[in-house]
């Protein structure tokens, strides 16, 4: 039984002081200093102490020697100090009444040496023994905006309703980026890394159960009690969709998986049974992981499997026709009632009505645009839309499409018949203008709340994974 | 039997004279004006005729009522009036003398109308009939850099060795664009829309015996003698690599195919076949279709399987583990003298000696990146490498990091054992700052003949293609 209620996990989130043992005089850019220098230019509003023995200030903050000699207990303390270190460091967090400790400190059972296995367990025993709530080690810790503790992810951090879970620091201080940039606020991140005593569960647990969190993203390598995760994903997937991109689900990968984390990964055939049953939604990259984020965090509930495609070019609508048939979405027939509203304006000669809907004015004209998305949200066929944003790129012969992302945004979101609807703006390549201009609009939709990718094949796979999902919770 | 050999197509891209009609009095920004003026814009240097029966300039060009009244008869002529005058404009073009004419007119076949299809074969019969070698109809046309003749595409043209087959006039000039901002030039593009006349066989039989050409780029739909192209295929895929974009593939696909160039695309099954014996290299959307001709376009032929991952963070070795695994990739063991010498400097912990080598501190010092790269091309089971370049998101804990493109660059190709070697700079979402550096990034080690990737995953997608290429066709 373990000594801890999963609400309890809440507390390293919003801790009013955190200590860190293992900050060197000299300002290093790694480790615990670089920890300190983020909590002050993040501008943590608690207290902070740097724990030293033989430094009276550090980075400008009054150091102590050691946690005994500090005025409170903290209510997180960050250990960073040499591995074989780490376990004498825990025992003077026991005796200081500390509860929360993150280890920061990698060493362990990473190593694949029996020190290093010894020396971890030696971590979840002082734990045990003092009933430590330990995060880690060998992992970035946790992350919260509105806790206003954010030494690693966006800077400032954006606070929102997606909790992640993860055993890569890497992978996590990367993703809390990048979902950030794309206005998708984060409610807590822990990096968990070996797990040692803590483990992914336990997180789930608590996300399932924290009112701020709403979607979990989840990076898994490993896990020691898979029937508990198991259990747990299948009651939380229905009220809470858990995105999961799983390390080591090849050979290779899973051999990985054992100089990172120091456990075995499992095998492919178990995780594919696993997301069958759970509706766990799989992903297999950091991009894939982002795009889902995107489209369950912004899109209502689709009904039914029929996608329209909104785009310019004949040959554009052959190949993102092919891609739906790849990722099993279906591209119907539209009624007659909406052929015939669009061959009011679609031209015929260059255009193609129908769907896919190949009509460059759409772009030309916004309020067209507008009355087209009418059309799609008017026909019972239709359950989603993607509209293939295109912007001038230099070869296109044609002016500067006007901007009206506001207008469109607020159009899709007050709709009385809204469907999931999502952009593509295609804007890769290394001219710097396009770049900047794509990259721009496209960061402007997912602030209005409207997903926007930068390819069709990333916006199709994400409204596959988002529609799946759907079909199976469907009256949940 | 035709009436011209393939070799006469090299007519359509070096014209000294070029007559265009359909131009309207009004400066409009599509049809016949745009090309004048994109022309005009390139610097085309021969001469430019507009024809138009009411007007005596236009683009402050001299404008003549007919081709018949012509100082003389023109290299070539576009023909964009109304799909129903271009018969008997092309009979004006076989009265006055011209060889080489280009439809841009749609209204053809594409209609799905037995009206429009009528007019097609008319455009046939008047071309068999006075010999005229016709692109089109319902495209962009011919498209050549060093013959100055860019009216789309990149501005200014960029020439290469890249040869482009399409029947996708939107498709074509998005990636001659895209390409070209990427460092890879263009030889010749055609832009054959509905193929009446001319089909791609001609131009693929015509590029295999064009010196520029090293390299083709195919968009294809539909084509009316399959036997052609899979001889032709099979001939030239072992001398210059032929990378298809086969739209059409699914079903809805097809019939998508059937309104946007008027014919069969025919099936999966025999597509499949037709990939697996003519060697020619199958992708499945633009993306892919650039990546692949990056990576063709730029690396040395390969010897073998095995791929070296040179990357940093453990959570990021283990889905690049995944991602080769998925792409059918050989991911070595490294031999024990490799290892050594890896194990000089790469730290014990919070790093991974090995493959993938997972070394924060080879993008902070670019010497370490070479000499690494040097055990990577000493070491037999080696055969490719792919740098997992990472580059400092602000949530990284991590200093700027040094910019060595050239550097790295200059020593990878004058490398005695060099290996093709592929970056992958990640830097999507939302920030602009990021968005800004990662593709200029990019493009500074593309525009140096090093392919570089927006993912890791697109990295390895090019390299799967280019690896089985090479596998097949090796000694060649």
């Amino acid at each position: 039984m373990p000594y801890y209620h999963a609400h309890e996990l809440g507390g390293f989130f919003k801790p009013e002081s955190i200590a860190v043992i293992g900050v060197s005089r000299e300002s290093a850019s790694i480790g615990g200093n670089s920890f300190l220098q983020r909590h002050l230019d993040a501008g943590y509003p608690g207290r902070l102490y740097p724990i030293n023995p033989k430094a009276s200030e550090i980075l400008g903050l009054r150091a102590y020697p050691s946690l005994a000699s500090l005025p409170e207990a903290p209510d997180l303390v960050m250990i960073a100090v040499r591995a074989d270190l780490v376990p004498a460091a825990l025992e003077e967090c026991a005796r200081k009444g500390v509860r929360y400790v993150h280890v920061l400190t990698s060493g362990f059972s990473e190593m694949g040496t029996p020190e290093g296995r010894e020396l971890e367990k030696r971590i979840a025993a002082v734990a045990g023994e003092h009933n430590l709530l330990v995060m880690g080690p060998n992992c970035m810790g946790p992350y919260c905006p509105a806790g206003r503790l954010t030494a690693w992810g966006a800077i400032p951090g954006r606070d929102g309703h997606l909790g992640v879970i993860s055993q890569s620091g890497g992978i996590t201080q990367r993703f809390t980026e990048y979902v950030s940039s794309l206005g998708i606020g984060i409610s807590k991140a822990a990096s968990i890394g070996n797990a040692a005593v803590l483990d992914s569960p336990d997180f789930l647990e608590f996300m399932a159960g924290d009112e701020d969190t709403r979607l979990i993203a989840f990076y898994l390598e490993n896990i020691r009690d898979g029937q508990r995760l198991f259990d747990l994903a299948r009651e939380v997937s229905p009220r809470k969709p858990i995105i999961m991109l799983k390390g080591g689900e090849s050979e290779k990968g899973a051999a990985t998986v054992e100089s990172h984390t120091g456990r075995m990964a499992g095998n492919r055939k178990m995780w594919k049974a696993f997301f069958a049953q759970t509706g766990v939604v799989s992903v297999s990259s950091v991009n894939e992981w982002v795009d889902a984020c995107l489209a369950f965090s912004c899109l209502p509930k689709s009904n039914g499997n029929g996608l329209f495609i909104m785009g310019g070019g004949g040959g554009n609508s052959v190949i993102a026709s092919d891609a739906c048939a790849r990722a099993g979405l279906d591209v119907p027939t539209l009624s007659s009632e909406s052929m015939e509203k669009l061959r009011r304006f679609v031209p015929a000669a260059g255009s193609i009505a129908g769907n896919p809907l190949d009509d460059w004015e759409l772009f030309l004209n916004p309020q067209l645009l507008l009355e087209t998305l009418d059309i799609a949200y008017a026909d019972a066929r239709i359950s989603m839309v993607i509209v293939d944003r295109l912007i001038p790129r230099i070869a296109f012969h044609g002016p500067e499409f006007p901007d009206a992302v506001e207008e469109i945004a607020d159009f899709i979101k007050t709709h009385k018949n809204r469907k999931p609807t999502v952009f593509t703006i295609d804007y890769d390549g290394g001219d710097p203008d396009l770049t900047r201009k794509g990259a721009l609009l496209r960061s402007r939709f997912c602030e209005e709340g409207v997903p926007a990718f930068p390819s069709f094949e990333r916006a199709i796979g994400a409204l596959a994974c988002f529609q799946k999902y759907c079909n199976r919770f469907t009256g949940l």
